[in-house]
């Protein structure tokens, strides 16, 4: 037996009706807030991610060469081929773009509980803005969303490279390794972080303050103790982002995010009740138009995990049950077979969705596959119906049957099911 | 610079819409006839293409190691995963099995007009069924589809490879080589299929005989000369497909398709609207299950190609505008902006879509962006009106502004916008 390829899912009807679900609850709520929709394609060139995140992403990803000795890979994030889309052919949209992506992604990693090699993603951007605005955008959507999904519990830690970014400057640690030093605060290695500062001269006191910064946590009033122009930019995000309404918004000054085209705020989304697999979402703004050869332009993003959104959605009571077929119409006999193929054009054509017996099963037989089917109301050609110009009407629920005209049929069950639906 | 890989495509906002707008009527239409939505992983083992194709298909394909050594492929085409898929989770449902899919595939050929590296399809399989009404569904399905695309003109040719294959059993042509045969009368290289029979020692007259059907095309009514089961059974399925409303459907048995797992009918829909990509859609009765591992199972289906199809539609003049947002919102002060942040929120949650300024920028060039966006209102927060607890609403296509209360304003919009819509 040929097996899927492993770290890999194949989504059974009911689970693909839930993931329908909540695409459409995605794309209304992208909607609602003025962005719109685009897709690239599966295939990049490799270079687009190796010169983002570096050479050891190649290790990550599912890469491959082509024919022409082209290094390949399979996209493992939207970001990076959404800005390569904007230089090539989108920068005379007016701005502020506001764009989003429901794609899947591939990383090339061992499979384990709750990450695939094969994921998707919820990708939201505002490219073209430098305002404090365009940042609190992203958290009144997503925070908009997790109520929308039902989540009750939704915590956002937001920090902003900035504020570290600029103690770190007027210190002899280079510009080019202030990343390496963030990376160990974002992985939570701070006695490693420490002691990068102590290797590169950097007094003690300002060591120890920025340690202090890096380990900075609470609600804005703790972004007070902080000077320069970041911490400031921080608050005016956090104060814009409450203004219609309260969020629950932790300023965390040790989310940084150590790669160099992050450019100042810097987030991620927790859902607890979700347990291991809570963080839903991650975020910030950044600039990575030059690094591919296009303008500098600002531009800010997140990504939501879809494999967790549908978690939230389930837990939040908000999944939709199964998808069922209204009607399965089966006939009697051989002769009432073309009746039988009518009466169900006849409902499709009015918008109902209905079946017809595919099997030249018996009545019984057939009557037991509507049922599995869910379908609401089971329509008979019968003989003895038919010579009078009338079939039969079963209620699947309740299993009460009446005889109805051959030719009111489709418009009664369209009345009936269109107060029902 | 980065460019996109070759023979790959980005889709901007206008066009990404009208692609969902398709999938939703392919949604539509699929749940109508009661077809669940499955789907498959993006990779998959090379030996289920190269089982059911030949190993020629690798050098169609995107192929590669992982690092494991097993050979990947991007799926080229749906229906083999679709079976994988059913022999290993689906084969407990109730037959018959009525399934979709709407996904991409991948093929590694030179690009040109109408041909894409990565491309869509819409895919229906029957499983479990070996009644022609299986068969005959997939028409009356198709048939409906091109009609909803507003599509006027479509051909369906059908042909069944079971007479052809039943005619070259009683000759010299082994087993194995029907195929073969079948493969060039497919190319219409109709010479060459006459010269393997003579090369065979098919006697002259059966030859003649063989290559005469295999030119036949016609109304239904070519099949009566025609004995044998097989186009007994290809009449009923045209019978069965027409019983609902005429059909443009015409009988060649030059389609045979030359590859192994066909079992029975064959088909293809052509739009001669579209001109040179005029093939919209292949199909035919199948049994793969036995070469992937599985218990043999009777498979009908056919697959559209997506690309092909949203030609179609805008052809058929039922492509969709462009999606706007409904209503901009703009601050004439710093002042006002959180009043601004607030009406934005409190249209969304009403299903309004609503953009507020997030450029800090004028109230001229905020409406000049409200307009490229086609909002149907701008709401502006005024310090005038807002000292008297108004805003003025402003219809961007007339240009005509009324003041109106800051607290009606969300009702007022979702009424007029309600009935606009």
């Amino acid at each position: 037996m040929i097996q899927r390829v492993r770290g890999t899912r194949d989504f059974q009807p009911d689970e693909m009706g839930r993931r329908r679900q909540l695409e459409d609850i995605l794309r209304k709520i992208s909607r609602d807030y003025g962005y719109r929709e685009i897709q690239t394609p599966t295939l990049e060139n490799a270079e687009l991610f190796t010169i983002k995140s570096g050479p050891g992403v190649l290790e990550e990803m599912y890469s491959f060469e082509d024919k022409g000795g082209r290094k390949i890979a399979l996209r493992p994030e939207l970001t990076a081929p959404i800005i390569r889309f904007y230089i090539s052919d989108l920068s005379n949209y007016p701005i502020p773009l506001k764009l989003y992506c429901i794609s899947n992604c591939f990383r090339y990693e061992e499979p384990q509980s709750g990450r695939y090699r094969e994921f998707y993603q919820y990708d939201v951007e505002i490219i073209g803005s430098d305002a404090p605005d365009a940042d609190a955008e992203l958290l009144l959507l997503a925070n908009d969303l997790c109520r929308r999904l039902g989540l009750s519990d939704v915590r956002f830690r937001i920090g902003h490279v900035g504020i570290v970014r600029s103690m770190l400057d007027g210190t002899p640690v280079k510009k080019e390794e202030q990343s390496a030093f963030l990376r160990l605060v974002d992985k939570k290695r701070m006695d490693d972080a420490s002691e990068f500062l102590k290797s590169r001269d950097v007094p003690s006191k300002t060591a120890g303050r920025i340690m202090e910064v890096c380990n900075t946590k609470g609600d804005s009033s703790v972004l007070h103790a902080i000077e320069g122009d970041a911490a400031a930019y921080l608050r005016e995000v956090l104060r814009i982002a409450e203004t219609d309404g309260a969020m629950n918004l932790t300023v965390d000054l040790g989310v940084v995010r150590g790669l160099d085209y992050y450019t100042g705020i810097v987030f991620e989304i927790d859902a607890p009740e979700l347990g291991a697999e809570k963080q839903i979402c991650g975020g910030g703004s950044y600039s990575l138009s030059p690094l591919f050869g296009g303008k500098a332009v600002p531009s800010t993003g997140m990504a939501f995990v879809v494999d967790r959104l549908i978690l939230a959605m389930e837990k939040g009571g908000k999944a939709a049950g199964k998808e069922n077929t209204d009607v399965f119409v089966l006939a009697a006999s051989e002769s009432q077979r073309e009746s039988m193929i009518r009466i169900a054009g006849s409902l499709r054509r009015r918008g109902v969705s209905a079946e017809f017996d595919l099997m030249r099963r018996s009545m019984s037989k057939s009557l037991k596959y509507a049922s599995s089917r869910g379908a609401r109301y089971a329509v008979m050609v019968g003989d003895r119906e038919a010579a009078s110009g009338k079939v039969l009407l079963r209620n699947m629920e309740s299993g009460v049957q009446e005889e109805i005209g051959l030719e009111d049929v489709a418009e009664e069950l369209e009345k009936r099911l269109g107060s029902a639906i």
